[in-house]
């Protein structure tokens, strides 16, 4: 297996809607992304998904976002293959062409580079067939948007090592994705059988005139659309048995297999069908272009999954596992001892005046106590022992403004600490150097589950007694202290 | 149609998870319920599901909710139906068993009520065939958890009176559903048709070995049904056609329909397939137990949802119209001059504690210094006009904690002026009558684009002396002033 910390930069082929999703997926967890697509616009369309998926991701991990990766547009295949630690192919689900430019890709890459396939359901033996070394191939196959949806199934074909599945399983998962190992080499894998199934049904009902394609989705959307989003169909089945569970639901509809329930024959997708189809999706639409929906689409996929991380639950689950290993990595920055955050200023904390926000400043200063915390021993695994620190009081102020974009430092000073209570302050520094906000907050040690303050493990009061330390011979910051008046009017 | 107004107990036959979720259903919806079921279990049985149910829409709806209806378990059939304004029949999926009681409802109940049936799929025309009065039949076909999911389809027979169909839709939308239209009469109506086709395909994935019960469950929940959840199919793949949308995709996609993606012939469930999907399903579930896991789905059901709601979209447009409905019922909150704001407290407030997070908190003191600035006249028309307060200074407290939508009241006092600056005090009450949270802010009048500080403009400065006045004999807060600090240690 390919040593992931040795990976940097990923070579895509194919930049459309799945591999412009690639592209945005491996900069935002920090990787350098050189991308080949013949279409002339390719730059706009990339730089388009990629502006969706920094306000997305930005909304799902915040300050845990490491820098950003550079995108770069290859001028020809061989450009931005060459030198990639690992290659992407996303191209139309045509064999034959995928083929082709795999051998291209297999000519210009590195020979120990793992070679990933986007391929919806061709078999992985099949498309490495005409590789000099298939080994190196596997199927790594995304969902769309590929920046937010966790799940790729990796598939690979009789001749892949197990490195090669280990490499791309290990790569998409420091991406916080969600690998399924696929461990049966079939058309369309597991996820689009399941897809495919449900879509040529959908266009049934469609084509004889049942349903439109906007009742179609409502049916979905307001039912079992809600439950597969964190449960599947198996689990929900069983709950749906009740009391004796799956063997008792098998019982109970096994009878409707029987019955004309699905047409369960492909549908032919004539002209008509084609027509029907797009017009009632124009319809459906509205008249909502396509980028509103988008943002409408990434906007309630992060609320969905932030609702299932609070459960930490299916996709929830995954996010959580993802924060808490960017947490954990967060860089040691040395250059300044107090030094504990680096950010920047995101489209969603921009107010009606054009400036940053007033929450968002106590989101930043929240995330930086969550940084400093992880760094006493006091993070998400502490959290999971039933020991927390609760914020009790916060004294926020404002001599500056942040704009879009804007780089923020964030540092910290240890004011005081006894064994329960934890005294702290932060000061946010602009782009021009200058400091635009400070934070002084006392915080309490608790017992999680008794809901009362407690004294910090000794590892934790030792941590914090190491930075008080280091910090005792500072001056205390003006702010610390002070409280709200003015002079009577 | 049955006037709505005048409904108040709804006859419920057949006690299984289905009807023993409309009992729920219904009693939360503040709807007195008769149930017959000949299982001597029955009630404990509808008490464990109410149990879930109260659990679930306290979270969702609160405060909001109506006064609970009350369950009885009837002691025959006559006994449930005789009195009812509504019934609903869930009985197992056999018509002939449907047909036999469907007869026995009709001679018990009043002449003029809607009967309704919770068929996945059988035909009403069938069903109602047996019937005196077929025109006062209708399908109103349910999804489990009922008390949670509020898609319903509702599909007459030949028979059916447009007046049946709008009494069943009115009645299911005043309990929080989304009633669905299916307007050709067909086996397993619209949702079942698409489940089924994907429950068949799943089924094949199980029997031929490819995937196990929780791969398949897994191939669903980290990716399609995310989107699912709020989008259904065919906006879903207008979205991944790109820029040239539906027709794209067709073009694209179509294709694939050719591709042996999905087996299309009902599988045969021998006992080896049932055993199968049985025992990988236990081992899914992985000893915990059905009352955990349906709670867990609860919760997930209840945040998922609450997350669409804040994006006003899917099954959260649902939630927020039956919430404003339930809202516009109850009376003005006329008992505290001071309120300012009631909120929710969001899916995407929540921290890794399980507890509404620190940020959050300036959030909502932030939206209710925006509600009080908008009643002083300096909204965003007034910040359109080149002036706006900026707040400068901000002191929190945190003296209780919040949960996922706990309903919340905020306050506000001015606690004193001058020409440029305003010092306002905000408190957060929670659910249970108790300050949880204090804010101190001192807001700086500007000019935005001098960037410097400026008078207030008369019409403004005015307005602030009303509330001036009006607070000038109230008692200060006791945590105005206050600063932050502890005793050395």
């Amino acid at each position: 297996m390919v040593d992931i910390a040795a990976i940097r930069t990923i070579g895509l082929v194919g930049g459309g809607v799945i591999g412009a999703g690639w592209a945005a997926r491996f900069a935002l967890a920090g990787y350098d992304v050189r991308m080949f697509d013949p279409d002339p616009a390719i730059g706009r369309k990339v730089e388009a998904v990629l502006g969706n998926a920094r306000r997305a991701q930005q909304r799902l991990l915040g300050a845990l976002l490491p820098s950003e990766g550079t995108v770069t547009i290859a001028s020809s295949l061989a450009d931005a293959v060459a030198t990639a630690d690992f290659i992407q192919e996303s191209l139309p689900e045509v064999e034959t062409l995928k083929q082709r430019v795999l051998c291209e890709i297999e000519a210009a890459a590195r020979p120990e580079v793992v070679i990933g396939s986007s391929t919806s359901g061709l078999l992985p033996t099949s498309l490495a067939s005409v590789l000099t070394n298939p080994e190196r191939f596997v199927v790594g196959h995304p969902f769309n948007p590929v920046y937010l949806l966790p799940l790729v199934e990796i598939c690979g074909g009789t001749a892949t090592t197990q490195a090669t599945k280990d490499t791309a399983t290990a790569l998409y998962t420091a991406c916080g994705m969600q690998p399924l190992q696929v461990r049966v080499e079939i058309d369309g894998f597991i996820a689009d059988r399941l897809l495919e199934a449900l879509w040529r049904e959908a266009l049934w009902l469609v084509n004889d005139g049942v349903a439109t394609t906007s009742e179609i989705d409502d049916a979905i959307r307001y039912g079992a659309g809600l439950r597969w989003s964190f449960m599947g169909t198996f689990l929900t089945y069983r709950l749906a048995g009740g009391e004796a569970g799956m063997r008792h639901f098998l019982a109970q509809f096994g009878p409707a297999l029987k019955l004309p329930w699905t047409k369960l024959v492909a549908c032919e997708l004539t002209d008509e069908l084609t027509e029907a189809v797009a017009a009632q999706s124009d319809e459906q639409a509205a008249g909502i272009g396509l980028r509103e929906y988008e943002q409408k689409r990434d906007d309630c996929l992060v609320d969905v999954m932030t609702a299932l991380k609070a459960n930490d639950f299916a996709a929830g689950a995954t996010l959580k596992a993802h924060g808490d290993r960017l947490a954990a990595r967060q860089p040691v920055l040395a250059d300044d001892p107090l030094l504990m955050l680096a950010t920047r200023v995101d489209a969603a904390w921009i107010d009606y005046n054009g400036h940053m926000t007033e929450w968002a400043y106590l989101k930043v200063f929240g995330d930086t106590t969550d940084v400093f915390l992880a760094k006493i021993g006091a993070g998400p695994d502490y959290v999971a022992t039933g020991h927390s620190f609760y914020t009790v009081e916060s004294h926020l102020r404002h001599v500056g403004q942040a704009r879009l974009g804007e780089a923020l430092r964030v540092t910290t000073q240890v004011l005081g600490c006894d064994t329960k209570r934890l005294h702290i302050a932060h000061s946010i520094t602009g782009a021009a150097g200058k400091v635009i906000a400070t934070a002084e907050h006392m915080l309490v040690h608790v017992d999680s589950s008794a809901e009362r303050s407690a004294p910090m493990a000794p590892a934790v009061a030792k941590a914090v007694a190491v930075f008080m330390q280091a910090h005792a011979n500072l001056p205390r910051p003006e702010f610390a202290g002070r409280s709200i008046g003015m002079p009577q009017s």
